[in-house]
């Protein structure tokens, strides 16, 4: 189902010293199914994450914030992360509050940790009270198998309706020493920054500051997990983490210098990497369409008007379709928002052929070969303004009768 | 298909004098199909209108506009409205300008006016030429029909994906003098403000100055089809026109008064109605939902959180599904851009069922209640802020398989 994206092999996936993981059936919400993670970090690990900006941010989502927080005010570090899949508590008021910090009582008693040093993840319905008496029951069994190279049960560990396990993985060399990262995401649905209804981590053997590390996620966030959007509703849970376990050899303190650089690069490449598997694997995805705008004043407006065409139920449908109705494209750059858009210097591609000049048809484009673009699974959108500098790319795939089917029956 | 919304009948569209009505089958798009429509208006009409916001404003649009500013510059009065489907003469460039002139040239030419007094507007597919030979060839068969009583033949020659055509009349008393009102609208995917992919026309047989029904056409415009959406998509060709024939006994000569209310109300009530008869046939709708958000601090955040979840894909597949997922709509909420919202003072209702209190799911909430609701083909959602007494409300439709299929299949 998923455009263009193999499944991660497990012996890719390598493990990153520092980091254990474990992995449940806890029954949650489906019986025989992985959905209960545990993430076990060594000590002197650093942790930074950036979550979503939704008003109705998730019990689980409050209690990480303030933990990360109390870290940052002197207490002691983040030695654990639980995930849960089967229910996202959110919606849930004080009674979910207190389920998300029972979930990490409970972890941290099991590892001999206190209830603050660890951060709660979930993901699933919203709205409906979370049966934290089965995450309870099934934390020993996580805790019992972890293990350092268990990525890949880590990545199905995770899932809700992917249809498949992101995970990438890297071995590279920064300032000259040897530095692994691995990492996971999920996430199908409700997606859109800030963030996309997704969960990402990513782990890195490198002892990493913790300015440097706050610094760094939200840098390859922006370049990453804010840059993707299937549906346009951004969840209550979203949160994508980076552990620096401080196994390795590479220590960086500073934000600034080539090695950070390095570093900062690989890591936004390998968010990248595992963002894009999210829009691969968007529910009843059969088009992965890069839409990239250039010629803007400033990055702001650029991404105005790629998401206004990400986001068009019109235009999805037409890559669909694979019909090159591309004026659907036109309007929706037209509504975007930016007021004083001069549409007379526009320029519209898909892949290379010139689509619209100068705000109107280009007389020399043949309807056949925008068909030609629309057949293939991957396609460029591109639009000049032709007004600055800037430019922003956004990730998005079509609206297909699958993403109704999908979301028509998700609960059922 | 449309949600109860029974097919207008002839004999109850009562003519107005002072405005003539023809048509023609012109070929425009596809052969045997009613795609050209002209209106001549008696002496001493005025007319106002709203136009789109897309910044790709088609270019009958940006005739029109020009047009009426000539008269607010002293010229004469607008005497003929023409309006073709089948093409939008939207992303066309100075070519497309010429032939919406063109347009209006030759309607001049045949009735004896000039064309700066006719308005023309175009609705079909973006980015393609205008055949305008064809518009021109059609004309005379559209004026040699002219006649008051042709209101039911005006609303299906304005249809394009509509699957019925829209009308409503109204006869009543206002200041002691009879008034008829009779108006059309087309429109059915890409709908939203401002304006929704439409087209709208209302004739009044009172005598209303040009003050008057600008203020007249904005204030019914912001409460009807500025209310709407099912998609999300702005069009590049939306035009909402009222016409005051003069030909009746009611003279208002201003924006006040208890006589410019009662008019200003009959106007809105019609003009709502005319609106939600476009959301009723929307594409692929099964369901009619009225979005209500009250107690906010404005108008305008009330407006961001009705749109917040009148556009959310996952909410409208869920009503498509009848599936009282209603964590979408917290969710919706919460991504809805009003950064300072306190989610524990926000209620949830589903028509009269109390689903979220204080942020939190209702103890007393049963699934079934919410089942219950989901399953009727209109419905309430009802979102009290606890911030302010500002309300808005906006009317939209579900998502579902048949949004999809007609919009892969639209120009096919």
């Amino acid at each position: 189902m998923a455009v263009n994206s193999p499944l991660p092999v497990a012996a890719d996936l390598k493990p990153v010293r520092g980091i254990d993981i474990g992995y449940a059936q806890a029954g949650i919400k489906k019986p025989n199914r992985k959905d209960l993670l545990v993430m076990k970090l060594a000590e002197g690990a650093t942790v930074a994450g950036v979550f979503t900006k939704n008003r109705f941010c998730a019990a689980p989502v409050q209690v990480s914030k303030a933990n990360l927080a109390a870290v940052a005010n002197g207490g002691k570090p983040i030695r654990a992360l639980v995930v849960n899949t089967g229910n996202a508590n959110a919606g849930t008021g004080e009674p979910g509050l207190a389920n998300a910090q029972a979930t990490c009582a409970e972890v941290a008693r099991l590892l001999g940790i206190d209830a603050q040093q660890v951060l709660p993840f979930s993901t699933g319905v919203i709205l409906e009270p979370l049966p934290v008496q089965k995450i309870v029951a099934g934390l020993p069994a996580a805790i019992e198998n972890l293990k350092e190279d268990n990525w890949f049960n880590a990545a199905e560990a995770i899932m809700t309706t992917d249809t498949q396990p992101k995970a990438a993985s890297l071995t590279t060399s920064i300032g000259g020493q040897p530095v692994t990262m691995t990492g996971i995401s999920k996430g199908a649905g409700m997606i859109k920054p800030n963030m996309a209804t997704m969960l990402g981590y990513l782990a890195i053997d490198a002892k990493v500051a913790q300015p440097v590390l706050d610094e760094l996620v939200r840098y390859a966030a922006d370049r990453s997990f804010n840059c993707i959007t299937i549906d346009g509703d951004t969840s209550t849970n979203d949160s994508f983490i980076i552990v620096a376990t401080g196994a390795g050899a590479l220590q960086v303190d500073a934000a600034e210098g080539a090695v950070y650089e390095e570093l900062r690069d690989a890591v936004t490449g390998i968010s990248r990497h595992l963002a894009q598997q999210i829009i691969r694997d968007g529910e009843g995805a059969t088009k992965f369409i890069t839409i990239s705008v250039e010629g803007g004043r400033d990055v702001e407006e650029c991404r105005k008007i790629a998401y206004s065409i990400a986001h068009s139920p019109l235009v999805k449908t037409a890559f669909f379709a694979s019909d090159p109705n591309l004026g659907r494209i036109l309007a929706a750059v037209g509504y975007a928002g930016v007021d004083d858009l001069d549409t007379t210097k526009l320029d519209l591609y898909l892949d290379d052929v010139l689509v619209a000049q100068a705000g109107g048809r280009n007389p020399a484009y043949r309807e056949e070969d925008g068909q030609r673009v629309m057949k293939k699974a991957e396609i460029l959108v591109r639009v000049t303004l032709g007004r600055g500098d800037a430019e922003a790319t956004v990730w998005t795939c079509d609206l297909s009768h699958d993403y109704v089917s999908i979301n028509a029956d998700y609960r059922s």
